[in-house]
C-alpha cells in the first residue's frame, strides 16, 4: 500500500513576548513571538509527521492558521512518495491555484501559509531520508534543484540553464565544504543585545556578552528617537571596540530622505549595514537610499514577499545583504530561487532569524548555500537571536559565535508537545491563567 | 448619548460564476466570485449600516472573512461621528497595527480586510450626510482630503504640500465638473465580450452589442494560446471596426520576453492598451515591457497591493493606465493617495472593475477624480461587466456606454438580504442545492 497523506494539524501557537519588551523595535514595539503550526500526518506505519510553522508576531495568527488550513484539501490523499519526490510540483500546484492566488497573488497571509506546508513536507521528506535539510537538499543534483524551482517571473534574470551552471559550478569541492561544515559551523551574529526596550547597561552587558560568546557581529535596533540611537550606538562602538561589525536596523522606520539623513547621523561609529530603512515594497527607494549612504550598505528580506521583488532588489543594486526568510516566501523551494538569485548577482545571504524557530530553519538554507549554491561563507552570517529555543526538540547550537551544524534527520522545527499545549492560543497554560 | 459601533458582523459570500465561464480569463480559468462581505453597525437609534466587502474569486474566501473579523474590536466601542469625522486617524490604526502588520505588511488578506471595514466605514458615513461617496469626497476642503492621507513611504514622488496643490488647482470649476457629470455620468469600457471561455460567434455577437450599446472601448483577455488570440482579435476589430479601442488584458501570464513577443504579433489588430502582462509585483518588467512595446501602452493596477507599489510603477514609468481596485488596497483613504499620485505624474487612472460590486465602488472614486482631483476624463475609462449587478439595491445604471451618475447616498456596496441569504457558503441555497 502506498501511504498517503491524512491530514493537516494546525495549531495556534503564541508566547507571550511581550511582556518583557524582548523583540522590541521601532516597528514592532509589543510582539507576542507566534507560530501558525502545522503538522502533516499520513498513514504510514511507524511513520514520520512533517512540522512547518508561519511565525507572526501575535495577534492575527489564528488567521494565518485558517490559511493553513485551506491547504488541506490539496494535499490530503496524496501519495507520500511520489509527492515528496516533487515538491516543485506540489509548490505550483498551491501557489498557482486558480482561487487562492487572488488572496495574494504570491504574498502575505496566504503566500506564508504555503511556506508552512511546503517546509512541513521538506521536514517530512527528510526525516524519512534520515537527514538533515541541508544535507538532503545539498546531494540533489543540480537538475533536481532546478526542477524545485518555478522561473516564472524569473527569466529576465535567472534562466534555468544558468541556474544549472550556478549549480554545476559548485560541484567540484562540494565534499570538502560538507567537511569543513560540519567542522566548523556557520558564522552568526547576535541581535540580542540590541533591542530597543533595553537600557543602556543592559544593552553594555549584552555587549560584553557577545564578545566573550565569540560573535564578531553584533545589531542594533534604531530609528524610534536619533538622539537615542546616537547614544546607544556610540556605548556598543565602545564597548565592542573597532573591530566588530554592528549592523543598524531601522525596521522600516524611515522615508528616504530621513533614512538618508539619520543614516548618516550614525556614519561615525561605522554601521556595518543598514537594514530595512524604509518600506520593504520599495525597491527604488532602498537603491536610493544605497547610493546615497555608501559605503554603509543596505540589508533588507524579512518582508520582502517573493522572489519577483528579490529579482527586482538585485537588478536595481537596491540590497548588499540579502535576508531571506524561511516562513515569509513560500518556503524552501522558493528559497532555492533566491539563493540562485543571489548567486548569479554575487550578493551575500544573510538570511532573517529570531522570533520563534526561524534560526533553527534558516540555517539549513545558509548551510545548502554554502555547500552546493555560492560555495563560499564570506561576508555571509546567519542571524542568532537567543530566545525561545528551548520549545524545539532540536534547538540550534551556537559555539564561539557560530551555528554548530545540525546532523540529526529534519528540519528543525519540531516543538515540544509540551511547549505546544503551554502555548496554545487561547486556552494553553501559559494564556489562560493571567501573567 | 454618542452612538457608538457595536459589531462588525462578516458573511462568507459566493457566486457560482465558474459554472458559466463567465469570467474566465488565462490565469483564472474558473472564478467563483465571492464577496467576503461585511455589516458595520451602530448603536445609534433607526441609524445606518455601513456595507462593505473584499473581493475574491471563491476559495479562500472564508479565510479573508475571518480577516475582516479580527478588525472589530479596533472599531467596536468606537464613537461613531468622531471615528468617521477622522477616518484618516483610523486607516492608520489598522494598517499600523503593530502585531497584524507582520501578515502583510500593507498586501494580500490582511490589507484587503482593511479595504472592506474602511470602505464599509465611508459607505455609513455616506448615508449619514446623505450623499453618494463620490460626492462626499469631492465636497471636501483640500486640507480634509489630505489628512485623509498616510504619506508614509511616499515623500520622495508626493508631499502633503503638492498633494493640497493638486487639490487646490482643482477648486476652480468644481461646481462645473459636478453638473457635467450628473448631466453626461462617466465613460465606460466593457468586457463582457472577451472571455476566453467564449467562442467566435459568442465574441462576435457581444461585439456587436458593446457597439450598439454605445460604447467606445472594449477589452479582450489573451494569453493562453497565441494563435487564437489573433484570431479572436481579427474577430473582434473586424466586427468593431477601426475606431473602437480594443484593449487586451493578459492576467499576469507572460515572462518579459514572451511578453513582449506576443504583444507585437497582435500589433496589426491596434490594441489599445495590454493590461497585466506580467506579475504584478515586477515594475521593472512592466518598464522593460512598455518601452519594448511602445506605442501600445501598458495597463495594470488590479492587483497592485498597494500604494508603494503604484508610486514605482509611475516613477519607473512602467504603466501608462492606472487600473486602481477599490478593494484591494487599502479602502477609499489608499485610493486617494493613488489618485493624487496619478495626477502627480499625469497617468489616467481607468479602474478595475467588474467581480462582483467592484463597478458600484469604483465609478465613486473616479468621479471624485473627475471632479476634485485630477479635472479631467480624457483618456479615462471606468471598467464595466454585467454580471451581478442584480444583487445590489443601487446597482450602476450604464446608458450610452457611460456609467450613470449615482445619486443615491452610499457608496452602493449593499446587497439585498435576499442575494446574501441565497449565496452564503455554504449554507445558502445556491449551495447547498447542486447545480
Amino acid at each position: 500500500m502506498t501511504p498517503r497523506f491524512t491530514a493537516l494539524d494546525t495549531l495556534d501557537i503564541r508566547f507571550p513576548t511581550s511582556r518583557d519588551l524582548d523583540g522590541s523595535d521601532a516597528m514592532n514595539p509589543d510582539p507576542d513571538y507566534s507560530a501558525a503550526y502545522v503538522i502533516v500526518r499520513t498513514d504510514e506505519p511507524g511513520g514520520h509527521e512533517g512540522h512547518g510553522f508561519a511565525f507572526t508576531i501575535g495577534r492575527g495568527n489564528d488567521i494565518q492558521a485558517a490559511a493553513i488550513r485551506a491547504l488541506a484539501p490539496y494535499l490530503v490523499g496524496l501519495p507520500v512518495p511520489a509527492t515528496l519526490d516533487d515538491l516543485g510540483g506540489l509548490w505550483r500546484t498551491l501557489v498557482h491555484d486558480s482561487q487562492l492566488r487572488w488572496l495574494g497573488p504570491e504574498k502575505g497571509v496566504m503566500h506564508m501559509a504555503i511556506s508552512a506546508v511546503v517546509n512541513a513536507l521538506w521536514d517530512l521528506r527528510a526525516k524519512r531520508e534520515g537527514k538533515p535539510v541541508w544535507r538532503l537538499l545539498a546531494e540533489l543534483s543540480p537538475e533536481e534543484v532546478v526542477a524545485l524551482v518555478d522561473f516564472r517571473y524569473l527569466s529576465d534574470a535567472l534562466t534555468p540553464d544558468e541556474a544549472l551552471a550556478i549549480l554545476r559550478r559548485a560541484e567540484p569541492g562540494k565534499a570538502e565544504r560538507t567537511a569543513r561544515l560540519l567542522a566548523d559551523g556557520y558564522p552568526a551574529y547576535t541581535t540580542s543585545p540590541g533591542w530597543l526596550g533595553y537600557d543602556d547597561d543592559k544593552l553594555r552587558r549584552l555587549c560584553k556578552e557577545a564578545i566573550a560568546d565569540g560573535f564578531t557581529q553584533i545589531k542594533l535596533k534604531v530609528g524610534a528617537d536619533l538622539a537615542d540611537d546616537i547614544r546607544r550606538m556610540r556605548v556598543a562602538r565602545e564597548v565592542c571596540g573597532p573591530d566588530m561589525r554592528i549592523a543598524v536596523d531601522a525596521n522600516q522606520r524611515w522615508d528616504v530622505a530621513t533614512a538618508i539623513a539619520w543614516i548618516r547621523e550614525l556614519a561615525p561609529f561605522d554601521p556595518w549595514w543598514v537594514e530595512e530603512p524604509t518600506s520593504p515594497d520599495d525597491i527604488g527607494a532602498h537603491a536610493t537610499i544605497a547610493r546615497a549612504v555608501s559605503p554603509i550598505r543596505v540589508a533588507t528580506g524579512e518582508h520582502v514577499h517573493n522572489r519577483v521583488m528579490f529579482k527586482q532588489f538585485l537588478q536595481n543594486r537596491a540590497l548588499s545583504f540579502l535576508q531571506l526568510d524561511a516562513a515569509r516566501v513560500a518556503g524552501v523551494n522558493e528559497n532555492i530561487a533566491i539563493l540562485l538569485l543571489a548567486a548569479k548577482f554575487g550578493v551575500p545571504v544573510c538570511p532573517h532569524a529570531g522570533g520563534v524557530g526561524l534560526c533553527e530553519l534558516v540555517q539549513h538554507l545558509s548551510m545548502f548555500d554554502y555547500v552546493a549554491v555560492s560555495g563560499t561563507m564570506e561576508d555571509r552570517v546567519i542571524e542568532y537571536v537567543d530566545h525561545l529555543h528551548e520549545h524545539f526538540i532540536d534547538p540550534v547550537v551556537i559555539r564561539d559565535g557560530r551555528y554548530v551544524t545540525p546532523t540529526t534527520p529534519g528540519f528543525g522545527a519540531t516543538m515540544h508537545p509540551r511547549s505546544l499545549a503551554e502555548h496554545a492560543y487561547p486556552d494553553g497554560l501559559v494564556w489562560a491563567v493571567p501573567a
